[in-house]
């Protein structure tokens, strides 16, 4: 159902497991949800398919894909996810920022966001950045979303001149992987739909073995459902 | 003179008066300056071939243009400088936010020029803002730009990993104009090959009536200075 009714927010959707379940949070606490995703040369189109299906399905007013060449050719590249280096698989986790890391990637995006949610007149900014079971990226912690928060009341207009204030929403921030699909599937969210893997096959299959695949099998796993994907290597 | 020697740093370069001001000072510093500009869909695009001229005479040791849209089309829009709000004629300065502002537009800057000081290995980024004769954006206000570099150094892999520590450079920040246009014309900048004006006429002469046109030609006549710029309506 589309909800064009209620507060305007702007949700990131990156068309994977824990952007989806932030948008059904936010469309549950009666937003009208704006959904925001990035076509900045992943290697992975699939996701911003992904991203389309999500928002549909999940009742955002709007859907908009805005293009930002972060590409290797573009002088940016250095991450597993936009030029060739290779992606980990079967890796435990283990202390350290992995190769999948995008150079100030949320940084990024956040501002987009917040340029756009100005322009609507929306002052709440979701995000599904969680630090349980996550890739370790620094601009998923809470300190690093506390900072944006703070940069966005001081960078606007429209804060500045005293309308209103920006809050950035984390809703799956201290969740486990378990717990954001039990939250989910809770609020009728189609997994199905969504695309987690960083290394498809090219029959666009999730590989089941990157950082990713096992963080979302670990988590239906341990939620006690099954994930509706199926997996090139299935566990 | 290229200057690809010296600790890299990455310079936001609009084509304007203060970042070509900006490159010479950090130029002056003995940075390898890898210069930044932005096709965000401004309207008048006589900016990027000025950028392209001030990089490449500010001894840049390369220039990038980074493609965004952020025009109305593509759901931003609402500024005088991407959209058809008209550009403000004749005014003396009044307090307030004026329609020429871009929601967001130096936080997006900023974090794009983040990513890419981090892909380059550089600590430094240099952006040319000034809050003594500017156009009141909230973006260029100090205290902006000190929670940008907070959030920088919480944002990335390179500063998390405990490598170094990024600081944003605003060599322009308590500046008059005429305190600028000196300091400039002492490095050698060649003001001729910049651009200011909000609303260019159709053969490209700058109007010399838009906010921007005014606080330059202030500028110049407080430095006791000749603008070598030829401006539609000569003041």
């Amino acid at each position: 159902m589309v909800g064009s009714q209620g507060r305007p927010a702007v949700v990131l959707v990156s068309g994977g497991l824990d952007s989806a379940t932030t948008l059904a949070i936010a469309r549950a606490e009666s937003y009208a949800c704006h959904a925001l995703s990035f076509d900045y040369s992943q290697r992975h189109r699939r996701e911003l398919d992904a991203a389309a299906a999500v928002a549909k399905a999940g009742g955002a007013a709007s859907h908009r894909i805005v293009r930002l060449d972060l590409s290797a050719e573009a002088g940016f590249g250095r991450s597993a996810l936009t030029d060739r280096t290779p992606v980990p698989k079967d890796r435990r986790r283990r202390p350290g920022i992995p190769p999948t890391y995008v150079p100030a990637r949320n940084t990024i995006f956040l501002s987009i966001a917040l340029g756009y949610a100005e322009i609507l007149g929306a002052w709440d900014i979701f995000i599904g950045a969680n630090v349980i079971d996550y890739s370790g990226y620094p601009d998923c912690r809470p300190e690093f979303l506390q900072a944006f928060e703070e940069l966005a009341n001081l960078a606007t207009a429209a804060a500045v001149e005293g309308c209103g204030r920006f809050t950035i929403h984390a809703p799956l921030i201290g969740l486990t992987k378990a717990q954001i699909i039990q939250r989910g599937l809770s609020l009728g969210v189609d997994y199905s739909l969504t695309h987690s893997c960083y290394d498809p096959s090219d029959d666009g299959l999730a590989c089941g073995r990157c950082d990713s695949c096992r963080l979302r099998l670990g988590g239906f796993a341990a939620a006690g459902a099954t994930d509706p994907l199926r997996y090139h290597h299935q566990p």
